[in-house]
C-alpha cells in the first residue's frame, strides 16, 4: 500500500486509513512523496517522513491519496507529475483510493470521468468540473476505485477495504484492534447536522489554521 | 501543547487529537521525543517527525501522551527521564492526558495513584497495578487529568478537549471541519461487542505487526 505524501497533506486522511489496514495479513504500507525525507501537513506543524521518492514506487496493490488544505490540493491538482505516477500506478492497483479532497487529486488526474465519488463536504461542487458525480456516503466504491468523505472518513473506508483485501473477520478484528467504538460529544459531524453558522466557522477555523 | 513521542507509540494515539485541537483558536502543537527528528511508530512502517528534544520543553498547557504496542509501552513505563519530564510538565498544564496505553505511562510516572482512569480495552487490568481504577467511558477525566481509551478514542477525548480548552460551539466546529459523522462498516469496536475469538484474532493481528 503505498500513501502519497505532500506538502500540506492532512495527517488524519493518511495515518486512520494506515492504522486499520496496516495490521492485515499481508499489507506492508509506505509512503512516498516527490523527495524522501518528512513532510509537513496543512498546518505546518506536524511532520510525517516520506520513506520513498515518487520514481521509487511503479507499482502497489493499494494507493491511498490523502486531502489536505486548499493551498496543498491545488498544488496536488495541478501537479503533472504526480498525476502521471498515479496513473502509472492504478493500470496495476488492486484498489485506488482516497480521502477528503484527495479525490479531487484523483480526479485532476483524470480517474474519475463519468463515475460516482465523494469528497470533503465543502469541496462537493468540484467534483462535477472533474467529470465526476458527487454521491452520498462515508465513502463510494465503484469499480476498483473508492473515494472516502472527509477526514476521519478515511476509517470507515479503511475497514471496508481490510474486508476486501482479507475478509470481514479481519476487517471486525482491526475495529476492535484500534477500539473504534465511536462516541462523540457531539453530533455535528456532517452538513447536513450543522447550520450556517457552523458550517462558516468550520471553515473559518481551517483558513486561520493553514500555512 | 505537546505530544510526546517515543518508538513504537501509536500513529492514530497521537495524530487523532492532533486533528481535532491544532485548529482551535490560539492552540499550537508541537511534538517531543528523547531526540528531535523521526520518530517510528509501533509497525515500524511510519515515522512522525519530533520537532523538540524533551529538554527544549520545560511547560505546556496540554501534554498528550499516546499508546504504543506492547515494546514501545513497556520502555515507557521504565524511563525514569521520561517520567521527571512527564512529571514536570504536569506541575503546570491545565491539561494532562493520554490515549489508550498512554494512561499506564501516566501511571508509571505517578499520575494517576487513587484515580479513576481508562487505557487501551486488553490493558485495563493493568491499571489497578499503578493505584488507578478502571472506569469506563470512551474518556475518563478527573481534575486536569483525561485518559482515554484505546488509539481512536482520541478522537472523541479531543473534541471534548476542543469545549474545554475554547467553547462547545468551537468543539462542534471542529467535528465538522474533520466530517467526523462516523458510520464504521461494523460494531466490534469494544471487547463488549466481540467475542473471545475475536478479541483473541485483533491481539494476534497486533502482536504480528509488531516490531
Amino acid at each position: 500500500m503505498a500513501v502519497l505524501l505532500y506538502d500540506g497533506f492532512t495527517a488524519l486522511d493518511a495515518v486512520g486509513p494506515y492504522e486499520v489496514l496496516c495490521r492485515v495479513p499481508d499489507v506492508r504500507v509506505t509512503t512516498v512523496a516527490h523527495e524522501r525525507g518528512p513532510v509537513r501537513t496543512d498546518t505546518g506543524e506536524l511532520s510525517l517522513t516520506a520513506e520513498r521518492a515518487l520514481h521509487e514506487v511503479r507499482r502497489a496493490d493499494v494507493l491511498l491519496v490523502p486531502g489536505g488544505g486548499n493551498r496543498g490540493t491545488v498544488a496536488m491538482m495541478e501537479d503533472g507529475r504526480v498525476h502521471a505516477w498515479i496513473r502509472r500506478l492504478h493500470r496495476h492497483t488492486a484498489w485506488t483510493t482516497s480521502v477528503c479532497t484527495g479525490s479531487l487529486v484523483l480526479g485532476a488526474a483524470g480517474l474519475l470521468r463519468g463515475l460516482p465519488a465523494t469528497t470533503y463536504w465543502a469541496s462537493r461542487p468540484y467534483l462535477s468540473e472533474l467529470g465526476a458525480t458527487y454521491t452520498e456516503g462515508r465513502f463510494v466504491e465503484t469499480g476498483k476505485i473508492i473515494t472516502a468523505a472527509g477526514v476521519s472518513a478515511g476509517l470507515d473506508m479503511g475497514l471496508h477495504l481490510a474486508c476486501r483485501l482479507a475478509d470481514e473477520r479481519t476487517a471486525r478484528a482491526m475495529q476492535l484492534a484500534v477500539e473504534y467504538d465511536p462516541d462523540p460529544p457531539y453530533d455535528t459531524g456532517s452538513p447536513e447536522k450543522a447550520d450556517a453558522d457552523l458550517k462558516a466557522l468550520a471553515l473559518k477555523l481551517l483558513e486561520d489554521a493553514a500555512v
